[in-house]
């Protein structure tokens, strides 16, 4: 009898035990429902960013060549989505470990449970962030450059130039092995995205009239032809970025992964406000007019400081990297334009400036990062992507040609290339 | 002590196998969470649709006919919304097992555990399927038609026409005893919008010196008010069609519903870069310009295209149903001008052909699917929507009147219906 | 042997018992993700109101002042997230049991299994809450106040008053007491908001001209800059609020729960519907012509309608509640008019005065809720939000000037506080 009550008892005790345990737990099949989860929603609002992009553009070019970013932006998204699945995917994630390039081989699912997340998410989120490169490339030479050899060069970019250098950290290559650590891309996405456009720029040249009496502050016939679409622009982006950082979090099954998204969330949000204000306040001090491109332009270059470390910085630390950002925005465009160098929206002091900004500092807030390996990776990966896209677009610009005609420039980009008035609304 | 080992180590095995099994199934409550954060999500992102088609709509009408086109697309949201509350819902699904009509009785909430989702998020998600097709309608007829004969039709497609042959096929009808086969809608949501919008273009004409010298190239007085409002339109649809096609899977609560989810964004995404690419490299080939409004259609033809079985396909598949409906899109554009049909935005190419292309191909990635079955699906789908919307608009043009005067027309349609002026930007 | 029998038999029981009683529940982990999932994601789309109501005030003002309100949305955006994280959270949640206001601390993360959800996500939650306060103060006093005062309004707004009387109900105190209910914020963020843009707005006086012959139709030199992007304005904020309701569930973990956010999607949707319709109605049958501008604010104030209570509602009853909600504004705003108080996008109508219907109406669908206590809670908190924001305005307005001059007035904020044209579209 004791020994039956003693079963009954051990019984009871394991039932329990299992029952509590079972509680505590994320099974393997919720876990892998979650972190799929949430690669198609981060990366739906990722894809999302292309119109931010694209409305952003739209809106600080002059009115004569907006139809034409649109058409640059719809299908340099169609481009990425499929050269990322003929070649970039594999050509990232193909690679050996601590290797330089991976396969060529076009992707194929393999989901399986052990795996933790549906394949075909991982591959959706990665390929709108290598869409996102490509949106970076378009608004700087905007409003003379050629519309096919801009597609062309975005294959090129998609399929081959970003997927490489993302391998080489995301792919677990050797900027990997040494340490190098980019969160979700300050470098990976945006800086190579600036460092792109850097080369195009320079072989492209500025627009005309452009720089006739050195720096102006932006004016007619370079005036933004909508404000509010821009600034559209921007709040898309800035919602799109809570995919960006927080689904680079790569999970979302267990508790610790989403007190980590939560964090990335909070800090995203503060690095952008710390940018907008201070953008806002050095313009109104050091010009006298608040500058409201400035502050759009301070909102991406804090957000593109905080990516390459989101999840590690406290929220006075978010803001402080943010304003960070903000201050780089101002005075590198004003350092571009010292230069001569005539980029149409700031992506280059935004994308190229602030990733590295925000590439240098994540060791400030994590400690398991050093110095040198940021600077490495950060060195190394510009180099790479601004001397291939320089090889690519002076091959385009010897051969095809990748301006168009001083007439069609002085005419508009939207009736030389795709034969119709973006705004007509003086019937 | 042998037996009490014996017992211990049963205990024991128990208990891990136990364990192990939790951990390898999703409880229903867990599941039946998944689920409704599926229909939830899904039908917010298509929700969303509503104002992507009012984007692309305003965008693409001239400058004196927005402000109407906002009052229709923000109205027709808001008829759907109800009407298919007050009826469509149960006529849709209170259809008896291959029948024909369901009951007009008004929806109520049944929530259960073994439903498996809760009725609210399905019947929401539902809704902004039938305020979907009811968007198509409205651009097609932009320009000319009068604002409250447009809000009574759109009551009598989202409370009866949608809903009756919608039930054929999701509601358990006819047509899905007969094996039809239409995952996400392209017969049963893109080409029903797109009949009724034929039935309607047909009893209402064309605008005033549309067809004057023959087709001609859209021009003044017929250019698009905002390109970019047009595109961010269809960047927005884009976006909503992963929720749209994503959320058709109906369940999420499984490891093969979330693969599947999966699979769906990356074809639906696909597809929607083939259409861009085929329509840009058509028009830039043929006619020498790259016309971004049919990039755009394109977009949404190969979008329309995928929608009928975005699940089966292999990548490369997707890209090709797509870009067909790209070349879909832009002949069907010049199909309808042969046949002096003015459709303002192209919603009768890009959802009703390109629907129809989507639904017969679905066999071609499908094996349980037979063509015949498609096509007896499209043909009495496509001729109870023409027929019914025909009788409906028709009733209207004898009674109360379908089309404004010539003079409203000229003036434009925003003076005379809603009293404004769509653009003021010339203080 | 029968007793083995007894103890296989007793083992294989207790398994299938604790397998089902596991397959049942959701463990605390996975509901803690669900809560914190759903805090992000309705957060995001709340975020996304600040575009939403960039947007609509864009559209709504003059040509000549968009930039500015550009300027203004993202600069309040930016402020109320870093003044919610330095004092905001902790003086509306460091609130004693039944007490008045909350310590000024900075608010740290203490996420624990326990509390059932992510700290940081309820921050973020609670966060964007705070801003859509100050967007909506944004609009009223559009095209002459200036800029840095109303910044610096804002961080008062959004880091001392919103969080105090938000404390008040949300934190636990002595409203929540005496059993007033306000389940999103009909009168804690709306009609909050509202009461600040009225105390503003008596302190800033009209637009010069503005009631030149008494009450006139908007017309030039007031018209809308573009009726599209505030139709986009409104379907953001309506996209948003499923968020901003959804959310305010707080939790998603169970089925009740998420039985429930479907609830509240549905008469969410449907009170939007009927202020749309309601308002398309009256304003046609009043006065000709269908107001869209009417239709899109009827459309925010059937959503503030149903904000103080979208829980309880039957569908009839949602459309009912917005409904009336669409005759407040349209009414609303001609009342305003009377009293020479220029509002310039009917922010007081929709957002105050829906804002005190739907919340007095609430015990109309919920018993367990009185008509005194909600009478006492609208009474208290928009007087104590008036007349603090009166002398906030009013110690601005002695000090550093609250208006422009009559000179910036007239040729547009845009070109005397941010230094450009907002659209630059006839080049």
């Amino acid at each position: 009898m004791k020994k039956l009550k003693f079963i009954i008892y051990l019984t009871i005790f394991t039932s329990i035990t299992t029952l509590a345990f079972s509680e505590t737990t994320v099974s393997p099949e919720i876990n892998f429902i979650f972190n799929t989860l949430l690669f198609l929603l981060a990366g739906l609002f990722v894809m999302f960013m292309a119109a931010g992009f694209c409305m952003l553009e739209s809106g600080l070019v002059t009115s004569k060549s907006v139809a034409v970013i649109c058409a640059k932006n719809i299908g340099l998204f169609s481009i990425a989505g499929i050269m990322f699945w003929a070649m970039g995917y594999n050509l990232a994630y193909g690679i050996p470990e601590g290797g330089f390039i991976g396969t060529f081989s076009s992707w194929s699912d393999s989901s399986k449970l052990e795996i933790g997340y549906s394949d075909g998410s991982d591959w959706f989120f990665q390929m709108v962030f290598c869409a996102t490169t490509a949106s970076i490339v378009s608004g700087t030479m905007a409003e003379r450059v050629k519309l096919w050899p801009f597609f062309l060069f975005t294959a090129i970019l998609t399929g081959i130039i970003y997927p490489i250098q993302m391998g080489w950290v995301w792919g677990g290559g050797w900027l990997a092995e040494k340490g190098f650590s980019d969160f979700a891309g300050s470098t990976l996405v945006h800086s190579c995205g600036g460092s792109a456009a850097l080369a195009g720029v320079i072989l492209l040249g500025s627009r005309l009239g452009r720089f006739k009496n050195g720096y102006i502050k932006p004016m007619k016939p370079f005036a933004a032809s909508s404000i509010p679409l821009a600034t559209l622009g921007v709040f898309i982006l800035w919602m799109g970025w809570f995919g960006f950082n927080g689904g680079s979090q790569l999970a979302m099954g267990t508790l610790d992964d989403s007190i980590s998204v939560s964090t990335i969330f909070i800090n995203t949000n503060l690095a952008a406000c710390g940018g907008v204000l201070i953008a806002a306040a050095i313009t109104r001090l050091v010009w006298g007019k608040t500058d409201v491109v400035q502050m759009l332009n301070g909102a991406i270059a804090g957000l593109v400081s905080i990516t390459a470390g989101p999840d590690t910085p406290s929220p006075i630390q978010a803001i402080l990297i943010g304003g960070v950002g903000g201050v780089i925005v101002v005075y590198g465009t004003h350092l571009l334009s010292k230069f001569k160098i005539d980029d149409v929206v700031g992506a280059i002091p935004a994308h190229l400036f602030a990733g590295i900004w925000g590439t240098l500092i994540v060791p400030f807030t994590n400690t398991e990062v050093s110095f040198l390996s940021q600077f490495i990776g950060i060195i190394f990966i510009n180099i790479f992507v601004f001397l291939n896209s320089y090889v690519v677009w002076a091959a385009m610009k010897k051969t095809i040609g990748i301006r168009l005609s001083a007439k069609a420039e002085k005419t508009g980009t939207d009736i030389a290339e795709v034969g119709v008035i973006a705004y007509s609304i003086r019937d």
